[in-house]
């Protein structure tokens, strides 16, 4: 790829927008050079324009560029949509009618029967319903999503279990701060507490889960027939959702055949060797106290879940502990690994 | 009551003693006058053979008794034992067969099918188990038993739940750094951390839970046919277990019903008003986000399980969130009740 | 006292009026009858209107009381303000004119030279002032204030060595996140970290430090000729403003006249009994590694200031370290205890 | 340099040891190829005997290592000691006298006169009492030390400064969790805590940084005639020493002068562009709130101190913040640059 794709990022001075701009800093595919915000921003420098909330400093190639209206007009065909959802529906939209290729962060869209809601190693395929949506809404363009951050951590710690029939999950999960942007979580909130509600999350891994795992018929995306249930809580982490899952499958394999299926799964990231692929999507932690948020999370650049414990339950058939990136794999990252999935599909030439 | 009985506590040194120490300071039934620990220890002022790990300062009237070796001799009837697992089963036993009433913390004998495993809002009946226990072994005193931190809140929250049928429970934990003892927990493991092992405690969780709920049948405490799984995590909290909980009941109540239960659950140290008793031993939270450990595990003295966020699971039949106090309601506090409920019973007399 | 003074609260729905609430709850000699708030607020009930931010629960006879505007009309003449600084200087003002003893928890007033900056224990004789206040402002009420959290423990702190001539000081703060109320300190920002910077702080404890511990001259109270300078911190901690503190000395005393100074201690509220007063304002701690905040904060009800490790400066001539409950004696504890002395001086008669 | 240098290290079980390890990896120059440790490990393979503590995993090259016991024999010539003080004096010196250059981060040599105390940014000149300490000790070999870790971040903030004459430094730490090691400090002492202690330091911090900032005089290394206090508290962070700093300075610039010394300081391992050696050793944050160790220690691989909030100080001349990586550094890496000036120096030839 001799030259760069040009992409921009909607709703780029919020939390999320930053982790875009940080995840794309030197992407070998694509070149951020477009950021959209909303009004009050536009014609600002990015760089007066945002409060930097990361780690480190603001990439400096980004901070130069002009903020636009978050309206289509110069935006380049390939759009990263990192908005609120307050305001995501009707813009995302709009960019889509108007050609371009929206590929998004925010929930509005995700349960529609005709949007893909993608972890490419696991539903690669459900880009198929690409051309149904256009047919169906008249767009030239198009939209495609990522699940919400911990429903990441999940499907893919479930991923390698698929291939034994999963009938019923239950899923308690543990989650960190940055998983409510800036400024998210009030200190007096969450230092040495733990918070049993996170609005809205339960019934997000509940459903989406089912449309992740499920398969295309006709014109829609049908959900997998399994039960899920999910306890949301919120612990004093910075980065790292943790996931204590047990799982009940249909083909009853022992012990070995699922850590061999850890052990083998790949997908179609791996297989073609996509930049933001991590080796191997899912890996198996030996040692009996891992996963650990502050010591894997950043391991294989944020893009791996880890797995570790897995023992069988004595109420499901298994349980174990996954652990994902929350802004990396649950969120920039996973668009940014579906960008690259449909530009080696060819749905970006 | 107007003389006060004496008491002892073994152990009384290390972090689960002080915790005795501390809960019966100002006991209107029991008085401290012995404590029992090492021979590193015995022969010092309780005040000079120990380091004191908790809020505030150690008890003036405490602080100048002299710490006794660990063996029979001059110790009162009721012991209360505080020791490490690694040295309880031959003391315990020693003082038992001396005809001491010891009420212990430690794991070591709780399993025992004629060793009563109380939680005294749920099981009181089963110290009817005692004379078999002490014609079996020919003992003269007796042993019973309070379980694990975890197991308590556990078995608490799901009280209300017992007449509907237990049949299967998945329980989550996240539990407090206290839980773990002094020096217990590094810090660099669980600084913005969560650790997702506690060696053995799922075990206990799922053994005592199903002993605690179960019946007395000959000279046997026989368990609760019932599934338990537990999934058990460390998390940066000072005190306080959080339970995540899913449950199958026969009886297929409705939401209603079990708020009733809750609602109207008492058991016998409420209707004997024994001192330690809380006025409602569970007692259910309306907000949405609680209970957490930080604002509401020091209500109620410490003594009361907050219930939160009952609604329906898509896999088991419901899911809640119980709190405890991990070493108060979870150790100290449970021990000293039993003791309590022994003396209403005339097993002190 | 047998019937109680009625009182209320200017600000009372915020984190700041929301202590108040709580420490004026069973208090001997103020009963609190009325609460103020903005329109937003008048006219609902007060447990409507306000989210209860602290542990434990709303009291009771408080959550019924109906929120009233803060304009002057049916409210009660001693009034506690916990008004934001944005709209405290005209609101406060106000009051003043219309004859009530305003008792302030608020910034906008505390450095004018006819208002009382009051740490009774070192300045009862400033409300002296209060007179020149009222004629040089033609008020028939009055207002006096208490000073910023971080200053009260500093000179508490020092207040013991106020004999030996206090020349220069310096300070370096760690603070609590309940200082900056709720929401406050984003948990993203202040989770494992230190922010080294809180608006105005040091200016703050530099200018309020010299005015405490200053004279009446005249119609104004003078400043001390001390240099102050202040290094403010945030640090993960909920509650309990620690200040490393070095100082100066004109007299040269050695240690052991200090540690005797501390050891005697007392101010005008210990003399009188006042109902908030702490037995003692001040108290050393002699183990080597307190006070901490978590360990030490609550002792005394939070109105005593903990000082440890007093050792030789080798750059000025002694350091120390000052523990204080930021929320309680440096806010809603202080405000009461001002209004409890002036009461005690027949300022509310 | 074509073929690296190989290179022990002492104490390499231990956290130090394995911070050693992790930093040397990749290392241009240095191949680590000889881990030694007690007898206890000796033998065994470096991944059997060490339980990695740090984040991510072992680096796989050393982990096939054989431990050797510490004792002079078939290791490298150039030894870094990561060796517990309770050991390292007679270890050290056996290496030293039997030829080997021991380049040590413990303290037990640190504060002999003829042993340079470097920081290379500062004293590089230092190095030049070597000849003195074989002279005088009849070795063949030498030991050359770094500073404690909250010293190195205090002289590297200070560093600029030292044109200007420094006559007194005022110091109050608040230090990360990391730099007492593992198991260290118990989540029961720090977990939403402040300790205003850690045994030792504020006397390492006051007279290394004497040592550090003075000259060589005649065979030995002649303290500067400056006045330092320090306050060390620990803070529940996980890497990175905050340093509020106050300083005296005997040629009162202005700030724009400071401003401007910090901004052209180099040092040694600048000019000679060493391995290790940062592009600048002290960088100035310009945001009124940095530095913060959760954001800024990781930048710059750790090896850069970084300063912040410059002013006027009421009591000395100026003050203002410094953070830099207690392990990186503070500790690891500060020995491996040591030993970079060294091997630059021609003195491992």
């Amino acid at each position: 790829m001799e030259q760069r794709i040009e992409v921009g990022v909607l709703g780029a001075t919020g939390m999320v927008g930053q982790h875009f701009v940080k995840f794309l800093q030197n992407h070998p595919w694509f070149e951020l050079k477009w950021v959209g915000a909303s009004d009050r921003s536009a014609g600002k420098k990015y760089g007066e324009a945002t409060s930097w909330r990361l780690d480190g400093v603001m990439p400096e190639n980004v901070s130069g560029l002009t903020v636009e209206e978050s309206k289509p007009g110069n935006a380049p065909r390939l759009l990263f949509s990192a908005m609120d959802a307050s305001v995501a529906t009707e813009i995302e939209r709009a960019f889509a009618e108007a050609g371009h290729v929206v590929v998004s962060n925010s929930r509005n869209h995700r349960m529609e029967p005709d949007v893909p809601l993608l972890v490419p190693e696991i539903n690669a395929d459900h880009l198929r319903i690409v051309p149904a949506q256009q047919r169906r809404r008249g767009w030239k363009g198009q939209i495609v999503t990522n699940p919400n951050c911990s429903t990441i951590v999940l499907t893919l710690g479930l991923a390698p279990f698929k291939q034994f029939g999963i009938q019923r999950v239950l899923a308690t999960t543990m989650q960190a701060i940055s998983g409510a942007g800036y400024p998210g979580v009030a200190s007096m909130d969450i230092n040495g507490n733990v918070i049993p509600f996170i609005g809205g999350e339960e019934e997000k891994m509940q459903q989406e889960t089912q449309k992740i795992l499920g398969e295309i018929g006709g014109d829609e995306i049908r959900h997998l027939d399994a039960r899920v249930s999910a306890h949301c809580n919120r612990v004093p982490v910075v980065d790292g959702h943790m996931v204590a899952t047990s799982v009940e499958l249909r083909d009853k394999p022992d012990e070995a055949a699922i850590l061999e299926a850890i052990s083998n799964f790949r997908g179609v990231p791996q297989e073609r060797n996509l930049p933001s692929a991590p080796a191997r999507p899912v890996v198996y932690l030996e040692q009996k106290d891992r996963p650990q948020p502050r010591r894997d999370v950043e391991r294989e650049r944020g893009m791996t879940v880890f797995i570790g414990r897995l023992r069988s339950c004595p109420v499901l058939d298994f349980k174990f502990m996954a652990l994902g990136h929350n802004t990396v794999r649950g969120a920039a990252g996973a668009a940014v690994l579906n960008a690259e999935l449909m530009c080696s599909e060819g749905m970006l030439d």
